[in-house]
């Protein structure tokens, strides 16, 4: 299998929804990435956790067939996340973000991963996002994920970013603040042309689009009842994405489509339980059923 | 061409966007709902207005291929709406809502109208969308529209009509409400219960789905990025729906993924100027193209 980086975080998360909570369990962009991305292609994670980050939890990822090579160990303690949902589960209310060693983040990759050209810089510190693109030696095709806090904190370092990759994906409010406008196919292209040549924009349980020069294709999400937990959809989606492409050895528009739908299924995996556990049972028959299924949903003969 | 007898309101309209504002203009469901299905059918509007209609705008009507002889004019004022969007237009803010004659609406068909078997009631009093149903002789497909202050006032109306309709246009928002659901799916699927055989659920921006049985099609809106007035999009879309329906004397599953596709080219065209007037310049070849454009947004190559 073809191997994909990611930067991100690996973390604990606590999570309430209207039905159900969680005790702590495994979380963060990368994880979330990594276990999605991990059904096509094979990721490494580059991260950090504290020493009191479960060896079994270790080993559950490792037995995902995930590189945890980069996942550096120190003294302290994980990044820690308690947030939770209401309503229609449509956004996430923050309760506790203690960031512990994720401070101490400063991703030095090996020759190994420098090496990767299929790579995802997940939702961190622009500047860290920075540093990593530096040290890559024959990138292919660059994706990135950000969010409010850094377009708020450090945009400038974050258009920087921009200048130099592939794909981002953002969420719809995340484009529109990006951007300052109201209407989100014109905040794609104002994103597009800060860099990037694909630009995807999340919209929940309203699927996604990707704008490229000035063709759109959009995809709705699959008709779900029942959403268990949507912590990390986003980050699944681009874990599906991103070993789509690594997967097929290319980004042509075409293939590009093909990833959207493949992100899409992951993300409609992920909601299905809480932290990663709606990956341990899934099969390929299963994938190909809810592409199929996707498929139909939006298909007419005319 | 196909007749289809709608039901709903003919109105003056004043609107506000962030862009622009509208004078007093043409409004209202019934309008909106024939002057999009006068594309590719006739309609006969059943509707009242007052003595200060100008007979300028029946003749607009009219020049449209639209039967208004449904049309009642009584003395007082015709329906009068105000309001106006903010922001990304998502949501209509009401200023002004003067109902005037259609206090006193009650829809008596000619047996012309008894007799069209393709009937789309708008957004009106359920009671009056029930007197209707009770003087239809030969109907083969039945729509309905319905919001929340109806949901809110005449909810047991409402049910009454809907066992016995084949297809409902809702907002998300209204279906959620109607349900007590929190997920759109699950709404559509208590709906489809009551009884109509298609639920669709409009949202907006982010376009509809329509529910049959168990099986599910979801279009995303037309990429649009001038949106010069939302009002009557819903109207547009629906009258786009049931006009397709008519066209092909058919409300087969294939045939309705059809229908909606082209009440999304509908809804497209409405919300590019202010009251009816987007519809004035379209052609056959322009409502092609934007079915094309539908159709290469959401197709991928497997």
């Amino acid at each position: 299998m073809s191997d994909v980086l990611v930067v991100g975080t690996v973390a604990y998360d606590e999570i309430s929804t209207p039905q159900s909570s969680s005790h702590k369990q495994l979380g963060g962009s990368g994880m979330h990435f990594s276990i999605a991305a991990a059904q096509l292609s094979t990721p490494h994670i580059v991260s950090i956790v504290g020493n009191d980050f479960a060896e079994n939890d270790m080993q559950y990822i490792q037995s995902k067939g995930i590189n945890t090579d980069g996942i550096e160990i120190v003294d302290g303690k994980t990044f820690f996340w308690k947030g939770g949902y209401k309503g229609a589960m449509n956004e996430a209310e923050t309760q506790i973000t203690d960031l512990n060693v994720l401070q101490q983040f400063n991703p030095i990759l090996s020759d190994t991963h420098a090496n990767i050209p299929y790579v995802f810089l997940a939702n961190i510190d622009p500047e860290l996002q920075l540093q990593v693109l530096n040290q890559l030696t024959t990138p292919r095709c660059i994706g990135i994920d950000s969010m409010n806090f850094w377009i708020d904190s450090k945009k400038n370092s974050l258009l920087e970013v921009l200048k130099r990759v592939t794909l981002i994906t953002l969420n719809d409010g995340e484009a529109k603040m990006l951007t300052g406008e109201y209407n989100s196919i014109r905040a794609a292209h104002v994103i597009a042309a800060y860099g990037p040549s694909y630009v995807i924009i999340k919209k929940g349980e309203h699927g996604s689009f990707i704008l490229h020069n000035d063709a759109v294709f959009s995809l709705p999400a699959l008709p779900i009842t029942d959403v268990v937990d949507p912590t990390g959809a986003g980050d699944s989606f681009a874990g599906g994405v991103m070993s789509y492409i690594a997967h097929r050895q290319s980004d042509d528009w075409e293939t590009m489509k093909n990833a959207i739908a493949y992100g899409t299924v992951m993300a409609s995996f992920n909601v299905g339980a809480f932290g990663p556990h709606a990956f341990d049972t899934i099969t390929d028959a299963e994938i190909k059923k809810r592409l199929d299924a996707l498929y139909s949903l939006v298909h007419f003969t005319r």
